[in-house]
Formats: structure tokens, C-alpha cells, sequence
């Protein structure tokens, strides 16, 4: 039972069908004019139901499918369930939610409990990957990806004097954007918001909206344009889609934090890629997700003996 | 009665005061040490009272302060008096609000209304620069800037087939963002709001909020996202500082109006500053509104008869 | 009755074919090895019967040859009623015609008149392409975008003060240099000079070459060089194709009524392309006119009475 | 006692002089031509003793100085002690050697040990400033600078999965080639050697000659293009310096590290130049090392009791 | 006998082998799974026995293989044979052992004769590609390309007043890197360390350990230094690879020199592939070697007699 | 005598005149407000007789004025005696003249003849800079930058199988913009048509023009739009100010060539500016011209025995 992507080359000539569940990704091998009818009506995020083999066709694994593939309603599966998760989250929930624990700031800490102690919020924070097919592509990626930026930014902070409060805040808040921005039933893919508005600015428009359902400002306007200023900035420059660069030493510490965790997830991502590299230490492959650099996969043991990690 | 603004060499050897008022800028003759006195208490944004007399040194006019300047207290007078002005700018509303009512979408013309019927917000915006020393820097400069792209949006809008009311609402909202990002009150500054939120997010902030206010949604969530999208975009290219590019005709159309009615208001007041000229007719300065190019004032009538434009 | 343009995969495992004609362009479905008599000799530009049927496959409809392609003489067909076409084109001679009328200086019109006035540069110019693959690719488009470009240069002309006259004279010497660079006989191309000096050189060459011709000059070197610098300077930077950037306020005005003709015509051009959406209001393909950006196509009414405009 | 630099205007008018010492920088107020006896001989670098005092002149503290500067001995004083300093390094190298500890690879860890072991590397690396004029610019600001980045760069390893032992080796070794590439007896400034080379590829050198003394090899040629990389990749892109980008995980999180250390002390030292904010928020002044960004020095509290952090 | 590489389809449906001798390359006809036992076994790199005919299809040249391939052992053949060479590389040696004899500085001609006149070094840096698919991609192409580079030093140093023997030092040295940064035993391609490290800096590296092994240094530390200057500078600008740019004028000259071998070359082998024009004067094809142009090969004899060169 | 140039500062407290004659330039001391007497009338570019005695003032020389400026009229200077000079031009025509007498290809030759046969153009041509401030800014600069171009053209040519009669065509014409494009008498300064046109442009038009004075056609049109190929595209590309870029063999050699000649120029003018060097082997400025490099400048002999270069 498996969910599934359609490709075609130009021309039509064939079709193969990329299958994905929780725990990967196989290419069909191609189906011809005369396969039609095996994938007749479905179409891109579509769960359905594969017989067939998996077999290797010049080194890399393909699956051959032998009979029609059976569409599922969406209602019947848990589609989740098919797509690539980090497991469960409990543990990033609990570093984040610790870490709160410790602000001194009763007015940041309200404002972020606005979200964060929020049942509903917490449950699509939960679930919402980080990415599309980037880095920490997966359900559950964001509260991961989350966790990870806290923990460098509490680093980063503590080395160069920022206000801790407000490094967390800025990380608890900087990709809220997404929950708006993503769509995650079936496959990854960006809403039409996404597309129009980006997750930088749904931030700090979700921000915005949910201090305005208090009756009573949880914090001072110049307080608000701190937190939106984190938000909006925490790509770094304008040429990366934030609208304004760093001002603040906590917008600085985010950025990097935010960046650190991204490339490096997605350069430990690449080196996972085993087909990338074939026989070889250097990949075969310029991964996109590291502006199209290579990676190298050192085997040396440096004299070490092998019980180690 | 003039606004003052300082400047001083590194090492500060002397200082140069820019005096400015609704007719324009002159600078003074430097202060030395010994004049010291003159000029004490003085800051830049202040109103004085100035004696002194205007000469001219090596082709540049200057102004010889001969007595103290004179600190007069702000509510005294109405400083914008003081600032350049595009003068009247009942003509500019006219335009716009007589486009305004031919709108035929009613919750377009509805959401429009909440800002555009709103007499503090008229207010505010019929007097607001439309940069701080850049195009139409003068009080009322933001809706004479605005009345130019609606008229130029209006007309690449009919050539491209785009939807007449979508464009005239993105004209009209696309730079309220500089209400909250600007100050006009004795100098023409960021606000601090301005600097850590930019323009283009204030202005989709003010239309969140204020649809916000209302009970009932003025209009969809759809809708609100092209709209904000039209706000978002309007600076074309993420380097130049819109978190998202143009995704619809209506925004691309805003787009190269806005950049039309800027840069050629640029170029415009280049060629009307005579000292930059001399005597030639390629001017010797280069001007950074128009990213470093020099500007060219013909002189040829073509065989005209001289009776004018 | 079809023109034809060859496409085949690296490895020649088939050929596709595009079959266009003056209502749209049509794939071919595959041709493998055993179908090659069919397009034998068959080459990009010829012109050829077709005998088929269209079929879709997988949400794409093919041209399914079921006969050999027959080619046809040259002489035989008026090619350009095969190749897309922007209609009739007396309506932009009309504007175009009716503002050259209003102009006041003498020699500014004796200039665009021994061009505009003569008719064979009004037929050549009256069907050429603006673009070969891009904005008004079709036959006619370039006096359509020229009277686009015209509208639009009068109403930034206006607002920003610029002499109506000059902007006009750019608006009808900027493209000229297409004639000599495009070839639409068959398929759209460039010819060899085209490549080798490009349009806005070719350009300001042809202008040069026709006032070369006449015994007294028409006009005086200063004024030769404003029409030129105008000529140069439409593509408004170096990296864009101009050798100079504008300096003139006519030359600002042309280069952004000349982008905003040809960016908004792209995207409308876009949201058109039914296939690029699907289902979908955000375009599953980034278009390379639109710098690889993506389109949304809104469908709501906001409301309004579906009486349509 | 103080450290002095000079300046002088295009055209002489005058000259400032830049003190310095441990506590900080101060200019001069101006040498006009009567004053110059009071400067003679004095040249960038040199130690001079000075009296006078200091004064305010519009806003700025400058030295009025009323005897002639007296020339000091260089070996006279220790002129570091005039130069900015971190202060007392024991505690970052009890940190470097504390983690060098940890070390379970042991040719990683005997080569680390040529140079971590060396007395004399140590007393030059633990003077060594970090950089000439932007971030960590100060006696011991290299080693300071290193154990930010070894904090840092270990919970970005940690969180990413990298060889903990790697990615110290890389923080241990990616700016040795500061010590051949900076000079800080009087002032900072770049050797010769620094400007041909390169901090980069001279740290690259001296490992490389390091190991060459010696007589067997304490790694393997792959081991030492692994250590090299980690070195040449530290500055991530071609443009910055690096002559190749990263390839590996322990290079990736390097890179960030470095970056994050060195941009948030800049920021940092940018909200405690006073005078670049005076009444403002928001500073007056662009900072270069921030990429001409601005600053904002927040004040607000959140609510919190004043009892600090 | 050919060397062998496998591209294959994302998908797989059909494999192509480019099959390479030293007097070209030739794609075979596609391989489908039925074909799958002829190519068995193969891998990029292998030198194979072929058996088959050459056909033509569409225009373009395909081996038709007709029998397995059948696999040689790597001993058995002299693999250099089978790919593409410059000849004879005599003729270079001579030129620049000509040109070194006339250095007149002894200890730079001590420090170039360690490499140049070791035989091993000679060896392998007669046999060396410039490029792994670029420029004097060819068995021997190093010596050639460095004698095109040094006849146009020689010339530019001369006009601009270089110093003679350094510029042929440049030369000399500035791609010995490129021998661990290659590997040319049966295909072109880059070895790990190459990958890692760069060429530039492998270079640099390179002579930096062949002083080393000197008991007395060749030559002075700033002297050295000026020649790893020339090696590392070579590519004249950062975001090329170089971590330094020129800052001496035989830098300067090299870089100039480097380029200009380089580039003409790329564009003199661009236009003998016929098959890139058809029947055009201009290439349908963009090189990716020279930065995506196309390129014009004229045919006019500007009316010279036809005996010509 | 000498001819001068006026700088003044921002707030004008004092002015400083640059003075140049054929063998260099100096710079005045200041004149403050009672001197203005002294410079009464005087402009940029007028010839005037300075009395005065040249003083060291903090390691500049600079000119004290001790009587009036005296203003020379026009008419009585040849002030291209005031201006630097390259010096007898005979051994570049020479040069030129030789190769160009090489050619043998008819109509080639006959068109350049057009030129450089033209005493009028010879005279101009011998005269122009190559550059207002840059490389070869002298009288004669543009003939002997020609020169070099030729010579270094003449190699790469050679080396990169070019044909040699196009390669010289390209050298000759490819500036003969500049004569337009420049004026030479008093100050190096860009004309009008120079500003508007550019001189990559003014050469084609300047080539065209000439060819169409001919009653028959010297080449024909393919052969012309080769030799403008060579004139548009020798910047090489189009940032740099070149329409098109190179796409023949030999406009790619002009190119390198070109750039050689003026960047090496560049180099070594820097390295002959001992003040911007002071004690230092390094600049302590950073040249513009050399795109903010800054050089150094070795003293080493290598062991090589003194005698003379």
C-alpha cells in the first residue's frame, strides 16, 4: 500500500511512477503504451495498493509492477502513515518545552504560550515537516528541525552575550509559517498561500492575528516588532526572502542557528544517499540541497579501535 | 525659519549645517571652532530661527550664519510647513477616488473602503513622503506617487488584459506599509518599526489588522491572500526587498508601474538640479537614485517654433 | 498542412515532432526506429501535410501520424498562415499613425517618416515577431507591441514630463533592428546577423544607414545621437543587452514602457497555458519568460455579478 | 603611553592621530600646520607618550594634545599590553584541551598534538588576535575566538550526527595560518606573506610543512586531505576565500560554527559603540562588518524584575 | 578495442555506451533489456573489444553493437592509446626547456629545475590532460597547454614589462597540481584529493614539499612566497578558485595568459564539432565551455585565392 | 605652465587644484577663503602660468601658489604639450603598418585601408588616449595600447590556429570608437556622443558609415557584419559593456588580447605609484583599476648577479 507520483519524459514515450512510504522511495520501472491500463486514474498523492516485485536494473532497485494498481479512499488509510517521518516527537517536544520553562520574561512568556500551550497548534507543530523534499522532509520535521535550531541557538547565544529568552522565542517562532504554508495529507507540497504569501511573511502574519484575538496586548507594540523582526529576518537577506536582514543580536544568533541545522541536515542527508556514490568516496551526484557540491564520505578509522560509534 | 541637519568632517575640523524649507536646501558656510557657539544645542530634526546672509562661494551658494541660531519650540510651528511639498493634493484624491468608484467587485470595494473611507487614515496618508530622500520626498508625496501608477497601472493593465479592480486595489494598497514606516514630523526618517519590519510587511501587517477589526470578513480568505500578495510583490525581486515575486497579472502589472513612476521621477529631478550640470549637458555628478548614472539634458528644439510645450 | 520541428532524446531512441500551425503547436507521439520512413527528409522549417489523429495520453494530447508526411514546396504555401498570428494589424497602425501626426517638431517626424513612411518597411515591419520563442512570438506581434509600448510610454511620458514627441520616436525606433534580426519564413529564427550583433546594435546600425542615404542630413549629429542613445539604451542596463544605460528621461520612460509591455504579455501568456496548471490554481511549471517563476490564476468573482466585463 | 596611527585629509588640510591602548581608541582633535612640531617622527606603530586631555566637541570625546608626543623605545615597553586583549586565555585553552582530551582517534590525535602540544605554538596562538579589524580584534582574540567556535561547532556536530573528533580537528586547525598572516607588535595589520597567501592556504601550509618534519608519517595522504579540507572549506564559498566549498559533514559544521562566531561578536561589538546610536535605537551608523547593516539595542524589560541575568 | 561509459535514463528503459578511442567518441546505438547480456558486466572506465557496425540515424553517428562485449584486462592494453591525445609532446619540451635555459635569476632556476628536471615529474606532466572535459582535454594536453601559455606570457610580459623569468616561472608552475589533482588511466577524472583540494592549492602544496626535501632552502621565504603567489593567483579571481587575486604584474601576465590558452581553445574545439551546426554558420548548440555562447564559423575567403594555409 | 583642475570639498572650506603637465601631476596646498583671489576665474581644462614653490607636507609634495594664476588663451598653448604622452608614436604605426601589409585576404585590406590609408584619421588616431584616467591615459595612448594588442593578439592567434588577417582586422578597428567617444584638448574628458553611445558602438557606427561612402561595396554584408562582430563583442561580455559576446575564433583572441594589455597596464602603472607604497612591499592603497586589488611590488634579485634588468 503505497502512495504515488507520476513522471513522464517528453514525448510520452513511457511512464514511471515514484512509490514512497514511511520508509523510502522506489521508481517503478517504466510502464509502455501497453501498461496503461495499470495506472489508469491515478494521479499524484493518491494512496494505492501495489503487486509486484522489486528488482534491480543496472545497479539500482526498481519495482515491477504485475498487476493493477487498486486506488484506496483517502478516508480509509492514515496517509501519514505512508509518508517518511522522524519517529516520535515527544523528545523534541520536551527540550522545547523545557527550555520554556526556564524564560524570566512574563510578557514573552505569555505571548509564546499563546501558541505553545495551545492543544491544536501543538498537534499540526507536531506533525508539519520542514521542508517540501529539502531538509528534514518528513512528518514531524519541523519540531524537530525546531529542537535542533534551539539547541545551537542556546550555544550560539551563550558565546555571544544574547538574551536568552529571546533566542528561544525567536526560534519557537520563526517557522510557524509553515503550518500555513505546507500542505502534509499525502504528499508535501505547498499551499496556494504558501506560494503567494512564503512562510516568512504567513509567520508573522499568524503572529500577528493571534495577538489580536486578545483582549488585552500581551506585549508592547515595540515588544510585537521584536518577535516579528525575528521572524522576518531569519533568512538571513533579502535575496534569501527576508524581507529585512538581522538587526538584533538575537535576530543574528537565529539566523545562524537556523542555517546550521538546515545545511547540515541536508549535507548528513546526502551522505545517507548510498546510490549517489556507487564505488566511489566522492558522490557522482551534485545534490541540489548543498548548491550542487558533491559530498565525500571518509572511511578512515584514524587508528581508532572499532568499538566506538 | 529652518530646519537644521549637521554634518561634520571626521576629526571634526568644522561643521556644515543643511538648512531646508518648503522651497529647498542650502547649506551654510562651515562652522570653526570659534563659532561654536552659534550653532550650540542644535540638533538635527530642530526648528531655529536663522540671520545670516547667502553668498555665493566658488559656483555653490552658501549661507553665513552672523548671529546664534534661534531654537524655537516644536508646537510653535507646524513644521511641515517647513519640509518640500508637492503642494495641494486634492487633485491626486480626485483621481484615485474617482477610479475608486468605478470598482464593480463589491468586497473588493468594501475592504478598499475600510482604509480609503477612513478620514485618519486620509489624513495621514495625503501627507506622507513617499521616501525619506529618494522619489517624491515631500509631504504628499505618497499620494501624488500613488495617482501616477494608478494612472500608468490602468493603462498596462487595459494593454495586458488584467482585471482593472484587482490592479487599482493593489495600486492603492501597496505602499500604505510607509505610514508606519516613515516620520514627517520636522525631518523625513525611518521609524523604528520601519527599519525592523520594512514597508512591504507593515502595509500587508495594516490590511491584516484592519480586516481584523471587523466583525464579519470583508472578504475571503482567498481573496485577502491576493491582496496581501499585492502588497508583498511589489518590489518585483526578492533582492529588492519583496519576500515573494509576482505570481498574477494584476501584481506584475503593479510592479513595472511602481518601478515606472519611481525612476522616472528619479531621472526627472536629476535633470532639474542645475549644479549638477554646470555648463555642460551630461551631468558630472552621478546620482544614486538612479543606481550611479549620469542623466543628459538635451537642448535641441528639432526646428520647433519656440511657442512652448 | 503543417510546420514541422524535430526533436529527439540523447540516444535517439525516438523522435518527436512539432507540428504547429497559425492556432497553436501539437507533439507528435513518439517515432521509433520502425516509423522513421514516415519523416524521412523531413527538417526543421519545412512545411508538410499530415495525415493523423490526435489522441490524448496521460492528460496530453499527441498527434498520432498514421501516413508519411508529405512535403511541400516552399512556393506553394503563404508559411506565415501557419505560423501563429496576432490577426489583423490595422488597428496598431492606426494608433501608431494617428499620435506620429500629432508630433511638432519637423525633423523629428521628417526622421521617423523616411522609416514609417515607406512601404516596404511598413509591410516587413508590420508582420515580424517581437520575440522568437518569447512575448508576441507570432506574426504582427512586433506592431503589437510597438502600439502596447506606445500607450504605455504616452501615459509615464505624462506623468513624469517627459517630451511626448521623443518618447514616441523611441517607442518607433527602439525594435526596428528585429527586421534584420529575425527570420519568420517557416519557424521563428534569428539570422545570422541577428546572432552576430543582436537587435539593439542592428538597431541603431539601420537608422544610421537611412540617414546616410539622404543628401541633406535630416536632422543634426546631437539630435542623431539622442534617437540613438534611445535606441541603445531600451534594454535599461548592460547586462540586459544595452551598451549604455538611459540617460535621457525619454529613454527611462521607453525602457520601463517596453519591460512592462513585454513582462505583462509573458504572464498572460502564461496564465493562458492550461496544461501548466491542471487542476491547480498555482502552475505546476516555472516559466523561463517569467525568470522561472510561477503563476496563480484567481477565479473569485469578490462578489460581483457574473454579468462578466 | 600610547599607540598612534595617522590620518590625513586629501590635501592636508590637517591631521588626526588615532590613540590607542588596551582600553580602547581615541582621535585626536585636529593638527593644523602650526601644530605639526608636536607629531614629528611619529609614524603608525610607533609607541609615543602623550599629554593633554580630553575633551567633548559635538558629541565626540577627542584628545586635545598639548606637548610634543615623546617617542618610545619599542623595546622599552611591551606594546601589548597597549594593544585591545580578551584578557586572561586560560580559560579557552582549558577548554580547546579539555575536548582534545576526549579524542579517541589517536593519529588524529598526534597530529593535533604537533602544533597543541608545542610551547611555542601556544604562546603565539594564545596572543594572536582573530582578525585585523573586525571581529575578536584583540591580544588572545584567536584563541577566544576558538573555543566559541569549538562550543559551538560541537552541538552543531552533536545534533547533525558528525565525528566528534573531526570536527575539533577542524576548530583546532582552521586558522592556524592567522599566525603567519597577521602581525600584532604596535598594530594589527596583515604580513606580507598574509596578503600573497592568505590565512587559508597558509594554515594548509603549516600543517602541510608540520607534518613534513616529521620522520614518519602520522597519518595517512587520505587523513591529510580530510584535515587539509577541513582548513581550505572553512569559509564555505569560492567568493569568500575558500578555494573549494565543503564536502564533508565536519567541514559543513565548521563552516557554520566559524560563521556564527565570528557575525554574532560583530553584531555584538556593534551594540556597544555607543556613539554609533546616540538617542536612537537604531544606529546611526551602517556597520561594514555587518555588510553595512544597521543595529536596534532593545530596552525592553518584558515585565521582568529588575534583577538582572 | 574502446573504453567504455554508461549513461542510462531516469527510469532505465534503455542504456546508451559512449565508446572512446584516441581519435574521438561515438555513442552506440540504445541497449534495451533485451540487450542487457551484451554489456554485462562493463563499468565506466573498462576497456572493452566491440564488435558491431557504424550506422547513421537522424543525423548523427551510432555503433551498433552486434556481439558482447567482451571485457580486456587493464594490463594488457597501454589504456593512454585509446584516449584522446595532442601527439607528440617533443615539440613543447623543447620550447620551454628552450625558455628555461634562458633564466638568468640562479636561484629561481634551481627551484623549477627540482621538478623540471626530474624525470618522474616529466614523466608525468608529459601525459597529463589540462582538463578533465574542457580545454586540452587530451593525453599530453598539460604540456601543450603550458607551452601556449608561455608564448603568450613571453609576449604580454614583454609589452607590459614583466620580469621575464618570473612570468615563466608562473607558468611553469601554475598547473602542476593538476598531476594529483587527475587521474588519465583510462578515463579522464578527478582523484579524491583533486576533489578536496583543488588543483590550485595542490600546486601550492606540491612545491611547498618538494622545497621541503632540500637540506639548504633554494631559495628565500619571500621568494617562495612570490611563487606560490603565482600559483595560487592564477585564476585571477576569488569566486574562480583562486584564494588570492594577482598583486604582482607577472601574476597579473600569467593569469591573462592562462585565460586566454584556455579559452581560445575551448572555442577553436567548439567549432570543429560539426555536428553542434548543421548546416548553419551559427551552432544550434550553446557550449557550456564557453559560458553557454554559440558560436559562428564564417566561410568567407574575403576574395583571397583559394591556395592559402 | 600648466593646466588645472579644481577639487573642492563638501562645504567648500578650502580648495585644492590639481596641476598636470606632460610629465606628471601635483597637487596645490589648500586655498582657504582669503586666497580665492589667487584662483579668480579659473576652470577645469584652462592652461595657466603658476608661480609658487613646491613643498613636502607630511610626505607629499604639494605646490604653494605665491602669486595669482595667470590664464593663458587657448590659442597660444598647444596644450597637448601639457598633457601626458606616451612619446614618439612612429615605432607603433610601424608595427601596425608592417602586419597590416601582410594581409592577404583583398577586401579585408581594402577596408581597413579605408582607415588607416586616411592622413586625417592617422593624425587623430596617433593623438587619442586610450582611456580618460585608466590604462594608456596619454596622448598616443590609444596607438601604442593598439600596438601592444597586436602583438599579444599576433601570439594567442598563432598559438590558438586563428586566421591572422581577422585577428589584425579586430586589433585595428576594435577602438576606433574612441576618437568620437573622447576629447584631448586641455583635459582628458568623454564627449556628448561618448556619454550617449559609448565607444563600442560609435566604432560600429563609425565603420558603418564609412563603408556606405563608398560608391561599391569593399566587402559584403557578411563579411562587414564580422568585422562589427569583432568591434561589439571585444569587452567580451555584455556587464562589461559589450552587446553581444564574442562567437567567432577571433573576436574571442581580441578579447584576451585586449583585456592583457590593459589589465597588465593597469598593474604596472599601479607599481610605479611609489606613494602609494610608502615603506611597504604591499600597497597601502587599493587601486581601482585593478578592481580594489592592491600590489606588491618584490625587491628580490634571486642571487642574480646587478647587472641592469
Amino acid at each position: 500500500m503505497l502512495e504515488a507520483e507520476q513522471r513522464s519524459f517528453d514525448g510520452g514515450a513511457y511512464t514511471v511512477l515514484t512509490f514512497g512510504n514511511a520508509s523510502g522511495r522506489l521508481l517503478s520501472a517504466p510502464f509502455f503504451d501497453k501498461d496503461l491500463p495499470f495506472v489508469e486514474g491515478v494521479r499524484r498523492g493518491h494512496v494505492v495498493q501495489v503487486i509486484g516485485d522489486v528488482a534491480e536494473y543496472r545497479g539500482r532497485r526498481q519495482l515491477r509492477v504485475t498487476a493493477p494498481l487498486r486506488l484506496l479512499p483517502a478516508a480509509a488509510v492514515d496517509v501519514t502513515l505512508l509518508l517518511p517521518t522522524v519517529g516520535e516527537v515527544t523528545r523534541y517536544w520536551e527540550v522545547l518545552d523545557g527550555w520554556r520553562r526556564e524564560i524570566r520574561k512574563p510578557r514573552l512568556a505569555r505571548v509564546l504560550g499563546l501558541l505553545y500551550d495551545d492543544d491544536d497548534f501543538r498537534a499540526r507543530y507536531g506533525r508539519c515537516p520542514a521542508s517540501i523534499n529539502g531538509h528534514h522532509a518528513a512528518i514531524g520535521g519541523l519540531v524537530k528541525h525546531t529542537a535542533e535550531v534551539a539547541a545551537i541557538a542556546r550555544t550560539i547565544g551563550r558565546v555571544s552575550g544574547a538574551d536568552p529568552d529571546l533566542v528561544l522565542a525567536g526560534v519557537l517562532l520563526h517557522d510557524i509559517g509553515k503550518l500555513e504554508s505546507y500542505r502534509w495529507d499525502g504528499v508535501f507540497e505547498y499551499s496556494d498561500g504558501g506560494h503567494l504569501l512564503g512562510h516568512v511573511v504567513l509567520g508573522a502574519l499568524m503572529l500577528e492575528r493571534r495577538l489580536a484575538l486578545e483582549a488585552e496586548a500581551p506585549c508592547t507594540p515595540e515588544e510585537r516588532d521584536v518577535l516579528l523582526h525575528l521572524i522576518l529576518a531569519h533568512h538571513g537577506r533579502l535575496e534569501f526572502g527576508s524581507p529585512v536582514a538581522p538587526m538584533t543580536l538575537e535576530a543574528e544568533v537565529l539566523h545562524w542557528a537556523d542555517n546550521a541545522s538546515a545545511k547540515t541536515s541536508s549535507m548528513s542527508e546526502a551522505l545517507r544517499e548510498a546510490e549517489a556514490f556507487g564505488d566511489s568516496l566522492v558522490s557522482q551526484r551534485k545534490f541540489w540541497q548543498l548548491d550542487y557540491r558533491r559530498a565525500y564520505r571518509g572511511v578512515s578509522d584514524w587508528g581508532a579501535p572499532p568499538a566506538g560509534e
